[in-house]
């Protein structure tokens, strides 16, 4: 990689391997049978990954990971029916702004900017209101970088008859989730997450018999989870032309998922990442928002030095300059900045990227005070 | 090319140049300005095409075209205003779909499977109709292949004050459409058709005085086309993860596409191509759906052969192992099937491809009974 083409830290689009952007040198016809089988075998492994094979049916969308959640949301939830929607982020409060933007009911647990939701609270909320029918949260937050806990949630949810929709986003591939312990009732994720697929498409993990109750649920004829589901059963194909170079780039990227060990593997090679960036920032002197028990090993947010002569944009310039790309901060209380860890990064992209960091600051002239914490206290 | 690796004689997805894929050899970070210069780059040229660069703004969309069909009629036809779709084969029909799923108010006139609509009757229908503000229709409806007559209509509903929406998936990049003589609202298109590009993404040109008044139009997060113009306009940045990869080869396309002299050089091959097809199939002793004046460059109709032992799936089967992808009809009241002159494809191609079809007829035992005028009458 160089400066024409850095490595992306960041939470996607990010990395791929060349093998699975090489899988790009063909043109498919999106109805014809060797397409189909490509996009069949996808669904197989997406769903094997959540241990869903039997529960679960895999419905792919066309767009981005948003257009996924906004097609579940608008498809799996009735239009009468009550959300509880869960937010620690920007992501959590995207799901609550498509319920509003679809005129359909919702209520809002609000944790600012990185608390974690309680199931206890939850729990609460669900009986003091019980029009509520639906619950929907993110397990990856990645505006602040923290792993939600969603165990339990999903657990209750199933133990009071509730909707479970968890948008996994950034999470799914590289954070076990089993249907079993994790009873949802819908995965969103994307393909330029942590199976390191290109942008291009989303898609939905969406229990089975629940979703022959959809019809007629969605407001949108693009966005139809049960009717994309109907048209790919009868024909093999895409209800509307597929992004065919990014399902057979996804494809190639699943076989790589798959030799690299699965969800396990990849976990254990984003969370090797996240250490050696972890200590290493906190030995430049940096904080981390989180507590290590909150950290994920997806995105790390770090506080912007408490020094005047830091600035993001030059910063971000003169680390992108050494061959990386980070990614601005979002939180509302304080200035921070993020680096991801997925993607193809390994231990050497890792360590290079803390001698940017380490560059760019001197070239600034920024002075780095070093505590014994390392987090945000 | 080859069986493995067929040419696509398709209305899109379809052949793509090597150089057009290969600029997919590299990842994009999406907020990065490297990647945002590629974006308005490319809005800037399509734009040009339809001489609309001081009149209307370039709005991507990503998912499929008619991910943009439904942004456009979304976000640029307020709620309660009526719209009279004309019809005339699938993708009409699909618009008529669009507007009842949203639950908006609509009329269709439809002229089956390919009649053109005229001029007059939509006049008539308007006048005999105040309510209806908007007429949305397609320009080249790859149903049949015919390529519809736009201006007039388009001149009357400015005449009139009437929005005009046209969906001109197939044709833009090879049809030459000016603004001054065809006054569109909002034309859309879509990457993988004649700018040939790859799929992922499509657009919407979309006049800029009126978009400023569709704030809050749309029922949909992701495909508010306003909210896209926004924060593009902001930022630079898409709305939403665009699809990278695709975009990056578009751009990439859309240089071949100005080498190649853009519009009018486009025109020229695929004229070529259809008529090069056409005189070989008649020769061979298929028959045109449609008389000579409405066959579009893009996409022709061959009415299947009288002949029992013509049967479409082993017909399609036999030229694909030839290297051929070829399509399927998509008529009502007759069986039949489309050949695409679209794509990177050049008389060397078409040449073949005719004498695929006539290897594959002889291997089916199918007798082919020429007569003078080789038309549907």
């Amino acid at each position: 990689m160089s400066k024409e083409n850095p490595f992306l830290l960041t939470p996607g689009p990010l990395t791929t391997s060349m093998a699975t952007k090489q899988a790009m040198l063909n043109d498919w016809g999106s109805w014809d049978a060797d397409f189909n089988r490509i996009t069949a075998e996808v669904g197989d492994y997406l769903l094997r990954c959540a241990n869903a094979v039997h529960t679960h049916v895999f419905i792919p969308m066309q767009g981005s990971g948003t257009f996924s959640v906004e097609a579940a949301l608008g498809t799996l939830i009735a239009p009468k029916q009550k959300t509880l929607v869960l937010c620690n982020g920007a992501y959590g409060q995207r799901m609550a702004t498509i319920l509003k933007t679809m005129g359909r009911p919702y209520v809002v647990l609000d944790k600012g900017d990185f608390e974690a939701p309680q199931v206890d609270e939850v729990h609460e909320l669900l009986l003091a209101d019980p029009e509520i029918s639906a619950v929907a949260m993110v397990h990856c937050e990645t505006s602040s970088g923290i792993l939600n806990e969603i165990d339990d949630i999903a657990s209750l949810c199933r133990a009071l008859g509730k909707l479970f929709i968890l948008d996994s986003m950034s999470a799914f591939g590289a954070i076990d989730i089993d249907v079993i312990n994790t009873p949802f009732t819908a995965l969103i994720s994307s393909a330029n997450k942590c199976f390191e697929g290109v942008p291009g498409f989303g898609f939905v993990l969406a229990h089975k018999q629940h979703l022959q109750h959809c019809k007629g649920n969605s407001p949108s004829l693009s966005l139809d989870l049960y009717e994309q589901y109907q048209y790919m059963g009868k024909t093999g194909q895409w209800r509307f032309t597929p992004p065919t170079h990014s399902v057979v780039a996804f494809h190639k990227a699943l076989e790589q998922h798959r030799e690299e060990g699965g969800v396990a593997g990849r976990f254990e090679r984003y969370l090797s990442n996240r250490i050696r960036l972890v200590q290493g920032m906190r030995a430049l002197g940096f904080k981390t928002l989180l507590e290590d028990r909150w950290l994920s090993p997806i995105i790390t947010t770090f506080l912007s030095p408490d020094d005047e002569r830091f600035d993001f944009q030059q910063f971000y310039q003169l680390v992108k300059q050494q061959g990386f790309i980070i990614y601005p901060g979002k939180l509302t209380q304080c200035e921070s900045f993020r680096i991801g860890n997925i993607g193809q990064l390994y231990s050497e992209q890792i360590d290079a990227v803390l001698v940017a960091v380490q560059n760019a600051c001197s070239q600034m002239g920024v002075v780095l005070v070093k505590t014994e914490e390392g987090v945000n206290q």
